[in-house]
């Protein structure tokens, strides 16, 4: 299984072109889109993000990820392989997270060039391509390399920002839940929020955070946008303690 | 073939997480978005919408269907039979008015409890094994019940309100012109609408109602937004009769 | 396979609709959304740019192709073959360019009726099924023509106008960078763009223009969106030169 996930939104021809590579070159694998809309231009926000999605997705499901502000200048290109799953995507912090929480860890630097190389679109062109060979089973197209020499160390367990919004409003951080006891606040945008298990324990328009269903600190409201109640946005910080 | 209609989103992770449960427990079985932008919060609202959407799905189709304002609370969860079709979501409405319009009707109470449930997101975690278990053929994961003690008997046979707004402005209401004559008017705040075949009927900017391609009183502007020209949104109440 | 263009969005039903109806007439076909978000009421604009998209695909992919603003009148309904690429939907302007640029060139007006059409969804009830016909290898249900008789010749080589505006705000137009120089000026809503080469050769927040992953010339801001900062949208025109 290949499980797409990209700031390039599933309308516009990005996705389909990548899809239609993917079929030609590997037409028996079966590809779903987990994140159509990634944060752009900040990988360090998606790479906490996937690094709480990819656990419930079975070893050797091959994980195409695409957040690329870069494109076209001299960042690398990486192929990952961490406990049993498979990474494909720029070289650009994305998996820098996933890495680090994994016990079994190995690192190739991309050098595959296609006969055609557009500036602008590595996914189609590079990601995709090297995606299908990897799916296929066939060797990777890298030079394996330390991964102690790609992960940058110095980023914290836990991301305190707010890293995906989705469509009905919930905020959800960088930040696992199992990091936090029972009766831990949370400070966004001034207001203080407690921990509740779920939406229906409160009442309508009420805030509040509570363990989402895979595990991070998602800060919501009942029936209501926590976006707009509380003003919060991608890459806003938040807080823990009272 | 499971047809998927929620309030999920597309680009968002919750289909893709809803799919890959399905491809892993029921691969063979063709998965087709229809609604990913349901009405979230009023099931009625979706519910009059899909039920005419349905019937243009060959029986055997199953309707994997989630707006789910009450998930981690008390409603239960249902597997329904109707006119041979099958239906598995949560138990709060969605159903009611594919159920009072079948001739031939049963109904399950969903006893399957997952090894890891979350509190927020049964679609992945009970409704889609629930589905690839009936797509399969497998026997039904619940306890049959009699649909009379399940129906809301007191909704209306036609639903006076905007249940849909698709992407060009159209505003779908919860009734079938079928139940209106070819010179009824519909009022809109406080716009009198009449009855045309379809767009290119009118001039370019003219508001209209028409039979929609399923069989629904629908709003519109030629080559225009009707919700926008006329305010109208999700919920709102319109009116028959000059 | 089948590659879908149409301006209906993904998240509505009208693509699922058609994809039930390519699934049950041509179950062993694949089918991939290319622009589910193509221009609406204006098919000019989608012509530009569907042009700028089909070489990548092999010969014998089949692209179904639905902007659709005059349903229900008069115009007709067309399958085009163009250096061996297939063309099913409304006869209205979309495959005009593709067409114009075609050496090995076919026409047909569709002829097929349904048992059951609507007045506004030719795209299930009509190009759907025409082509799963197509696609599955059968006689095309169409009367073969002059393509002569088709085209309208006096549209211009280029088109200076925004035909595409990306989720990133990137603003694509009608025009080939082929017939611009690397010296050329492209001027939009008073600003002057140089060309560069990609996002990266510029600092962010930068407008510029470059020859997007297709071949299109496009206007761009460095992680920014050009739509906002120029002002710019679908359908304005921009110049060349200084």
């Amino acid at each position: 299984m290949i499980v797409l996930n990209t700031d390039f939104g599933l309308e516009g021809p990005y996705i389909g072109q990548v899809k239609a590579v993917l079929h030609r070159e590997a037409p028996a694998v079966f590809v779903v889109d987990l994140f159509s809309d990634l944060p752009a231009f900040e990988p360090q926000l998606a790479a906490y993000l996937l690094a709480a999605y990819v656990g419930e997705f079975e070893p050797g499901t091959l994980f195409l990820c695409v957040v690329d502000p870069g494109v076209g200048g001299r960042r690398r290109g990486a192929v990952v392989q961490a406990d049993g799953r498979w990474y494909v995507g720029p070289d650009n912090g994305l998996f820098n997270v996933i890495a680090r929480r994994a016990t079994d860890l190995r690192w190739w630097d991309i050098d595959y060039r296609p006969a055609r190389l557009s500036a602008s679109f590595h996914g189609r062109d590079i990601f995709a391509p090297v995606a299908a060979q990897v799916a296929r089973g066939d060797a990777v197209p890298g030079i394996p390399v330390d991964p102690a020499l790609r992960l940058d160390t110095g980023w914290p367990g836990e991301l305190a920002r707010i890293v995906y919004v989705d469509r009905f409003g919930n905020c959800m951080t960088g930040i696992r839940a199992a990091a936090l006891g029972d009766q831990a606040r949370l400070q966004a945008q001034g207001q203080t929020l407690r921990r509740v298990r779920t939406f229906s324990d409160v009442a309508p328009g009420q805030a509040f955070w509570y363990e989402n269903a895979n595990g991070l600190v998602e800060i919501a409201v009942n029936q209501g946008a926590a976006s707009q109640e509380l003003a919060l946005g991608i890459g806003d910080p938040v807080a823990i303690g009272a």
